[in-house]
């Protein structure tokens, strides 16, 4: 599959390929229009004026006098390397295919304008959670973004399930965006002209209501981005897509409807994961819209010697140092998925065993979850932080 | 779709159609083999017996004697009516198709001699957990048996939203069963003219170690019960199917190995579920096997003013009371997924909220429980004991 993808003001083939031996898909990028001239960026441009006037003065200092500047923001970057310090852009791995929601918060993680220090970053896509996962593990990317949990439908397990099976892979970061199902068409088509909707069950299951008004035939695909990308190709003017915002920049589509879902209170939760101790071309964690709202959560694994008996144990440890716990949640403990207990009156009972997962609020270096996670290990079969981080909510 | 399967001597035609305003099935169970002649069961032809020695002698006394009698069983049902005094079969519906895993719980749940005063159950297949349920609902079955978790792979969510949507249903038994993945062939075919292997996605990932030493080719599909009853009907002699033992059974395949899985401890949990305060034809839920063990358990759900902040203070009442929390589950709120939390040092953060959902061991009914669900009831904004039952373990 060519997918052709703009990243900022450069545009790039990816090409993907099955490897089927391994299972997983690995990624050519290939850059296919020159990059503009350079000289372009207005600190380069501000550099050289100053190195014309004899001026001791670098690019540090600028970008110091642009920040102090009343109203000053860094610059914008301009797209070629030599405005970012020879700087390689991010590559960010995302969990979807172009026009996914996946991608949006990939975009959203990693704006343009983040960094005046980085290029725009390079956003990678992968059909299969894995593959964002063998993606860090194999140095392709530096970061990769992918679904966590939806407030309607529940938690996606299966990156836990990755996350327990990657030593080396940490969360560095989660995203918490508001859905927005977008009803799409063909630009120029007219309304009336629509016979059906189509999308991926998921988001059909969230704009019931408001399909069943509609009076439309409605369809289950396996992707809406795919759907979306078919429609536009193939100036499908009957059809309808339910697809993300950026679907419809990918591929030109026209927004009919905005925020299309039936329930308030629909956000997707994702996870922003990097290699243990490997920031890559990180220069550091993107701070997102002034109107989004950080805090701070650790992430912590364990098992139990007496599995779920023990749960409730391992959370006072937290509760009594006054480290809130902020999310309960287990995985199968694969090497050993069952526990035999002796019961006096009901013989031998099978129990399921579990790798707990608990979410904390605070940093992993803050005095009482320090002291609480040390208890910890001391009582854990295994223990491990999958990370300390900020969680950012975008709450429109 | 016409699935033709047989209840113990009974052979039933089963014709599913969809209602597709509805979007759901409804099942047509018809009779197509006469039943066995009356006076075929031994008790009947004892009290026949009795009768003429001019004994006042019942059933019931009757089968008391077969009970106190050495190594005494009650004796196994006839197909008649008549044998049963006139009950119908109990209807469980199960989600799955025909030789699927579920049907396999199902027939181990409601087994032929479970109960001497009962008929054979009636196994409804439902391809939907939506259809179970619907089948409770509508009174078509008297039970349901759904998948709950699978030890290796985690839980299956649906079940309990769908117990959340439906205050009616509630949980009247837990099955513990282990997982026995066969490879299945037909029956005279050489095991050298196998090419390849196919099944679901999830019982290929239990055997994939298993699968690599056999050096063929591995194929998914979406249902492993129907590929063996493909394989059987198309008499493919170059395809293995890894499915139940009860698909062997029902498609006349041949086993070549029992327990395939990579891994021990690959265990899957069933609940069975029934309307509350309804029995239908059930005369008592069944006890199976004297080597499974049981133990009694509670369910209930609720959620709280400050979602996950007060679960520990939730679970507190009852660890408090001496009542051990044997599991720890949440699902989407979906009246109010997402609560907005004024935090201090943060601004406004969106949590994800649930309904909390804890298993606990004894019997609503014993005086801890009951205490701690009272407490619970006064702190939570809603909760419902989803069931007491009894769970069995199977450990072999």
């Amino acid at each position: 599959m060519v997918a052709l993808f703009k990243a900022s003001s450069a545009c790039y083939i990816q090409s993907q390929h099955t490897t089927s031996t391994k299972r997983r898909r690995t990624h050519d990028v290939v850059r296919i229009r020159p990059p503009p001239p350079p000289r372009s960026s207005p600190l380069r441009i501000a550099e050289d004026m100053a190195s014309k006037l004899g001026l001791e003065i670098t690019i540090a200092d600028l970008e110091r006098l642009f920040r102090q500047a009343p109203g000053g923001h860094p610059p914008p970057p301009a797209a070629d390397a030599g405005d970012h310090g020879g700087r390689p852009p991010v590559r960010v791995a995302y969990q979807g295919g172009r026009g996914s929601y996946c991608q949006e918060a990939a975009a959203k993680a990693f704006p343009p304008s983040s960094s005046w220090q980085q290029p725009p970053a390079l956003i990678i896509p992968c059909s299969e959670m894995e593959e964002a996962f063998a993606a860090l593990e194999d140095g392709a990317a530096d970061r990769a973004v992918v679904p966590a949990e939806n407030s309607v439908d529940g938690p996606v397990p299966r990156n836990l399930d990755l996350l327990l099976r990657h030593p080396r892979v940490c969360i560095v970061g989660e995203l918490v965006l508001p859905v927005n199902h977008c009803l799409l068409s063909l630009p120029h088509a007219p309304r009336s002209a629509l016979r059906r909707v189509v999308s991926h069950p998921q988001a059909i299951s969230h704009c019931r209501d408001r399909l069943r008004a509609l009076h439309l035939q409605v369809e289950e695909v396996a992707s809406a981005a795919d759907a979306a990308r078919f429609v536009a190709e193939n100036r499908i003017a009957d059809t309808a897509v339910i697809g993300s915002q950026i679907a419809a920049h990918e591929f030109g589509l026209r927004v009919l409807e905005n925020n299309f879902q039936d329930l308030a209170g629909n956000f997707n939760r994702f996870l922003q994961l990097g290699l243990a101790g490997s920031t890559g071309a990180v220069v550091s964690e993107p701070n997102l819209d002034d109107n989004d709202n950080n805090n701070h959560k650790t992430t912590v694994a364990f098992s139990l010697e007496r599995g779920v008996s023990d749960l409730f144990r391992a959370m006072w440890i937290f509760e009594s140092r006054g480290v809130r716990v902020a999310r309960v949640d287990h995985r199968p403990n694969r090497s050993k998925p069952v526990r035999v207990e002796e019961r006096e009156e009901a013989g031998e009972i099978a129990r399921f065993d579990y790798v707990f997962v608990l979410d904390l609020d605070g940093n992993a270096s803050d005095t009482n979850v320090e002291a609480a996670l040390a208890r910890l290990k001391e009582i854990a079969g295994f223990a491990r932080v999958l990370g300390s981080y900020t969680c950012t909510s975008s709450l429109a």
